[in-house]
Parts: structure tokens; sequence; C-alpha cells
């Protein structure tokens, strides 16, 4: 145990971090069920040939091989593994696997951590937690998909917010409504020119109008592309600034109707949290429809922190086709700006309740009154050795322990408990106290 | 996606069966953390170095390497990275790297994969997960700490079988009384005869027997050995059984003082849960004093389910070391035993009530309805497309959703929902009409 080191871009949390990872966590799962997602986990490996087949990846992927296989000692031994860099792949795999049993449309939701190995910065990891929603059906998939999954994420943010993150923004476009506008331009392949906008957060516009004039765009088609890409809008009228520009094709009005959709729901049910942001380009050449990307209020700089579309081909066995819509929401990477600012629990164990030792033969008693408090689904703990009543109030404060309790402390025997934040100190039973709802858990405290 | 295939020794669970896994890992969760233990979660990757320091484990490693850096193209940026075996090792390296911030004695539960390259078999897996629970201390941890520790896994294991997991019984030795006795015995070294008994259950009394006189022992030492290793008691009974034998030595007596303590305060606060069995020896070397094993009733051929004990060096910097006891639950090997045998969950989805769709005009009232059951805490979709009343029906009975929701079926126009398990099919409001409580959730089912 001499070489003690932190490996950079695999980050570890603090006790009080890790309470508030479970707070979210515990948010998103609950939104996630109460829409009917259930729950799957895929194994950290796959085949190393499933996980290069996009090609352009491959300097990310970790591989993993027994030591014993790699010294030679065992040949054949060695399986290509490699860890998965995402959600989305393995939950592909495991739909095909899985393919005979599932009930489609599947709806799953998905909180494992993902490896890459990639340069590590600030909001950027090796390792990292992604929390994931999909819905996927066999040959076909209805489009009210695309308009409910950013609805659920909403939601999640909604509590999210509550917990006291940032508010987030989801921002919506459609894939058919860009192609069809480029198309109905005249320009002959859209995902080149999707490739440049996409990079206008990037290089400006002065530099995707360079990159389209370099793709044979005239300076008119490369106009309204960038005209295009800066339309902005909270409910349905980017309808009427998309017609002003102009275009015609019948890709584009089925774009258009598309994300009206969404955006029209959206004000609906969840007025604010979504905008029609027609710039967001998503650089993935499988998404066909829908795409989303989500702005974490402050932290503009860091890109999205939940991103994902629809996809007419999630899988494909060579007979059956898999379309999905799915978002991926970076949890890892939202807590890790938000710890870095100071975001932490208010204690960091889950303690409530810390029984007081006064005296050694104290301690049967003690344990009793936390047994008592512990089956009525209060958080207790026996103080480790009899100390006196300040050490005892100090091993509370340090943990952020909210109360002791004293065993037959107060007059005519009766046990005290004592808030150490107020100082206040009153008989209680165990059979009957409780705390505040508030100081039943550890909770989210700001810097 | 051509190639899919099932990786031996890594599984997957079924929607259903990962819903009985989630009820088992909240239930731990609940207990530990009633307990005070805070959750830790730590990389998955340690340097291959720090994984090797035991020696013999070795083939077991997974190393992990970017495919970058091992095709030569990046030399240098291949950390010598590897996958933890175990939960132990990474929470030692934590408590060591955070030992100026964290609040001793430092208790943690840590529930994660762990991955190791053995012959996969059934129980045996190459990536399971573990739930572990550790105190761990500066310099000295009182001993009280292994008399609560399996105390805790008790109440869990209660809580699953409430679940229906089978009944699980702690088994508790102690390496003192051991130790001492042998060393009473007039046997020089105790470990060698520690794993020769460890082999009690492999290769009997008799091959026990033999391997303790090639160790040199006489027949009257080995059979001592031996009459040790079959006390078993329920109670604090075994001391006198012990004592029986004639051996005398001050470890011995510290040893049957510590776990007669274990016994008594289990008979008091646990009866029936542990078992005083002085055949559990722990091959491990680092076990110092009270040592954990448990079987699961039904399975004892598949070796115990939950194992650990007391380490007066859990971690040390050279300076300060860090006694701790700890007990790791095999919760992988459990539910992969269970799930075998038929285990599974009353229903594959989290959703109480599906929102039918007999007409399309009916979207917008079904999600209204579904958003209030929601916002209630019930988990509702509404279905995927307008289909007649015996699809909808099927498609609530193929997932196990108890309940389909008909809106405006009633007469009046009030909405019905009907338990199509019963049949039974009632007016009912949104706003208040909820399940019965053991449908909120799916349970357990035994095959």
């Amino acid at each position: 145990m001499a070489k003690i080191a932190r490996i950079s871009g695999f980050p570890e949390w603090t006790p009080a971090q890790r309470a508030v990872e479970q707070l979210v966590v515990d948010e998103l799962r609950r939104v996630f069920e109460l829409h009917g997602f259930a729950s799957v986990e895929t194994r950290a490996v796959e085949p190393v040939e499933q996980l290069l087949r996009k090609g352009e990846i491959d300097k990310e992927v970790y591989g993993v091989r027994r030591l014993a296989a790699e010294a030679g000692t065992e040949p054949g031994a060695a399986a290509d593994l490699a860890l998965h860099f995402d959600l989305t792949v393995p939950f592909a795999r495991y739909v095909l696997e899985n393919a005979g049993t599932l009930q489609f449309p599947f709806r799953r939701y998905q909180i494992q951590k993902v490896w890459r190995g990639e340069r590590p910065q600030e909001g950027r990891y090796r390792e990292f937690a992604q929390a994931d929603i999909d819905v996927v059906d066999r040959e076909t998939l209805p489009f009210h998909y695309e308009v409910e999954m950013p609805l659920v994420m909403a939601e999640a943010f909604a509590g999210l917010r509550r917990l006291g993150l940032p508010a987030m923004t989801i921002r919506v476009n459609n894939r058919k409504l860009a192609e069809g506008f480029y198309r109905g331009l005249g320009l002959a392949d859209p995902a080149v020119v999707l490739r440049a906008v996409d990079k206008l957060d990037k290089v400006g516009a002065d530099g995707v109008r360079r990159e389209l004039r370099a793709g044979k765009a005239s300076d008119e088609q490369a106009a309204a592309c960038l005209a295009l890409a800066e339309i902005r809008s909270q409910d349905t009228d980017f309808v009427q600034q998309v017609r002003a520009l102009g275009v015609a094709h019948p890709l584009l009005d089925e774009g258009l109707a598309e994300l009206e959709a969404v955006m029209a729901a959206a004000s609906a049910r969840a007025p604010g949290a979504l905008i029609a942001d027609l710039s967001i380009a998503r650089g993935l050449d499988y998404y066909t429809g829908t795409v989303y990307e989500t702005t974490m209020h402050g932290f503009e700089q860091y890109g999205s922190a939940c991103s994902g579309g629809r996809y007419d081909a999630l899988a494909s066995d060579g007979r059956t086709t898999y379309p999905g819509v799915g978002i991926s929401f970076g949890l890892t990477r939202v807590l890790g700006l938000l710890f870095a600012r100071g975001l932490t629990a208010s204690r960091s164990v889950p303690t409530v309740v810390l029984v007081a030792l006064t005296a050694d033969e104290q301690r049967e008693a003690a344990q009793t009154v936390a047994a008592t408090l512990r089956g009525r689904g209060i958080s207790a703990l026996v103080a480790p050795s009899a100390e006196k009543f300040g050490k005892q109030i100090r091993f509370a404060d340090r943990r952020g322990i909210p109360f002791v309790w004293f065993c037959e402390a107060g007059e005519a025997g009766a046990d005290q408990v004592k808030d150490i934040r107020s100082g206040a100190q009153l008989d209680a039973d165990a059979t009957s106290w409780a705390p505040a709802p508030e100081d039943l858990h550890p909770t989210p405290v700001q810097p």
C-alpha cells in the first residue's frame, strides 16, 4: 500500500458527495419508474470488434484482458474484450440477444458507469456514470415517443431542481427538418452541411460559412443554412420563421410538423423546459428524427448535459430492425462540475441520532434505544466508547449528525435528545420521538 | 451487430430478475444506512501492482489498457491498470488516500461490481456484485465492532427473508481461539494447521488428519484439532466444549471470551441468526480475530454467501495502521443461484396502470390520467396505440401490469379501472384511486 495516488480521469467522491449522488440517482429512478421504464444493467464488457464498429472511436476504448493470458501462459484464453464506452451499444446488443423474450415496445432505463480513454479535463472523465432512458420497438416506432422522451427528462430535471441542482433546458431539433431544408436549398449532401453546422459553437458563423463554401455551397445557400441555425423558439413560432426563409421540400414539411408537435406538447405539459434550437445537429450519423441536447444553466460552456435522439436502426440482426429513441444524462459530468463548485450534503453519514455513552455500563441500554429508533426508520448509532458529554457532541458535530441521545439523563430517569444545532435538549422516548422530516436523510447543501 | 453471444461468466439479468435485484439492494442499503454506514463507490481500476501484492491471485486479475496505447501509437500512455477483484483492496486505498478528511471510526458500505478471471461455474462469475460493510479506525479498533457486524448483516438477512429469499445462518469463529488452541497443543505453526482445517469440507476428517500428520502433528494433536473443528453451538455452550478438550493458552482464553461475547449478543438480539462453528478457518492470512462465513439454507454446497472478519492491518501507510472489521455479501452469487431456480418478480415493468387508448382522440385525456396517477406516486403508462379492448388487456397481461384504466368508460362518463387478475372493473377517479400497497411495486415471486 506504499504508492497511493489519484488516477487522472477516474473521479471518486467523498462520502458527502456520494450522498448527493445517491439522492440524484434516486430521483432519476423515481421519475423513470413512474413512467414505466424498467431497469436494465448490462455487463461492463463487450467484444472488442463490437465496440470498434464505428471506427473513429477506437482510441477511446479500453481493452480488457486476463493478466495470465497476456503473459502467454494460457494461449487462447484471451477473450478480446473491452469496457463499454456508452450504454447504447450494450443496450442494442441486449435487445437483440433477448428479442425473443422482451415485450416491445421495450422501455428501459440504465444507470451505469462507462469508460473512455479520452484526455481528462473538467467535465470530461475516463470513468463516468450515465443515466439513459430508451424506448425501442420492432420494425416501427410511433413518433409520439419522440415527444414523450424529453418530457420524462424534463420531469426528472424538475425533481433535481428541487434538490438544488441548476435548471436545465432541453434543446430540440429535427434531422428531417434540417435535411429537408438543405435538400430544398439544392445541397446534395446534407451530412456534410450538418457536420459543418455542428461546429457553430466552436468556430462561429464565419467558420461554418467558410466550411460550407469549401463544400461547394453558394453564398446564398450558406447564408440560408446559417439563418436556419439561428432560429430559437420557446413555442411553435419557429415554424413561421423557417417558412419565412422560403425553402420547400417534403422532408422539411415532415420535420417541421414533428418539431411542432414536440414543442406544442412541451408548452402544454412542461412550459419552459424545452426550446426549439435549430442549430442542434448532433454529430452522430445514426439519428434520423428528433434530436436533443441540454444546457445546464451557468454551465453553458461545458456542453450538453443530456443528449440523444431518434434512430431508425438502433439495432438489427439482418432480418429485423429495431428503431428507438433515447436520451442519456451525464450524471458524473454534471455532479463533477457541481462538486468542484462546492455542492455537498448536509452530513457525511446517514445517521440521524448518535446515542451517547457516558459510561460503559450504558452500552446495553444505548443499543436498545438505537435498535428501537432503527425499527422506526431512524438511522441511529451508538457512540464507539464511553466519553464525556463534550466529546460525544463533537463526535456528532464532525459528521453532521443532528441529534445526540442521552439515556436516563432527564428528571425521573427519562431519556433526553439534544439538537446540537440549536442546543435544545428535551425529554424523549425512543418509541415515539421523531426528527423533522428534512432531518431524516442527508440533503444537498449549496456552497 | 452480426455476432451476438453471451460471454461466459458475465451474467445479465432479465428485467424481472433485475427488479428482484433492485429490491435486494434497496433492502441492504436500508439496513446499512439505518446502522450509520455511509455509501462509498471507488473507481473500477487500481494500479496493477497494487492488485498483485498478494501474489497468488495474479491469474484472476483483468488488466485494462487503452487500445490505442496497446497498438503502440501512444507510448507511455499505457497506464498499468487492472479491474479490482474485490471491494476491500480499493477501500483500504480509499481510506489511506482520504485519511486526512475522513472521520474515524469510519463506517462505509459499498455495493459494486468486481471482476475475477476465474473459470466460470454455477455460483462463480467473472463479473459480479458484492455488498460490503466495514468499520475501520486509526491505530486501534474496539472489539465490540466484531460483535456488531454480523448482527447488522443478520438484520439485512431478516429483511431479505421477508422478500422471500432463503434463510441465512452466519457461522462465526475466532482466529485467536484457534491459534491459541493449536499453540496450547504445542503446535508451532498455527497457519499450517489452519490451512489444513480449512479443507475439512473438501477432503473430510481423514484428509485433514493426513495433512496434519504430514505437517508433524502427532495423532493426539491431530485428533484434538479435529475435535475442536467439530464443535457447533447456537449459544455460548461451545466454551465448555472447548474447555473439555483440556487445552490451555492465554490466546485461547482471549479468543473464547471474544467468541462468547459475539454469541451472547446474538442470542439476545438476533436469536438463531448466528452459530458458533469452530471449523471456520477463512484461508486468508490477514484475519486476526472474529471470522464469519454464511450458509444459505438449501445451498450449502455452494459455499459461503457472505464472509469476512477482523483484520488488524486493513491498511497502513507505514506510519499509521488502520485496523478494520468487515463482511462482504455475494449479491450476484446468491441471486444467480436463486434465478437459476426460478426466482423472479411479479412483473417485468414498474408500471401499475396501463391507461388504455381505445381511440386516438383519447390520447390527450389518457395522458392527463397518467400524469395525475404519477403525481400521486403510481407508475402509469399510456398505451402505445389505439387498439380494441382485448388487445389493451393482453398488452398489460404480457408485462404483468395489474390494472388497465379506461377513460370515460363508465356510466355518466366516469373513468373505470379493471384489475385484470380478478376481472373486477369499477368506476375510478385518477385523483383518488390507489392500488393495494402490495401492487405498487414488483415483488419477488417464488417458482
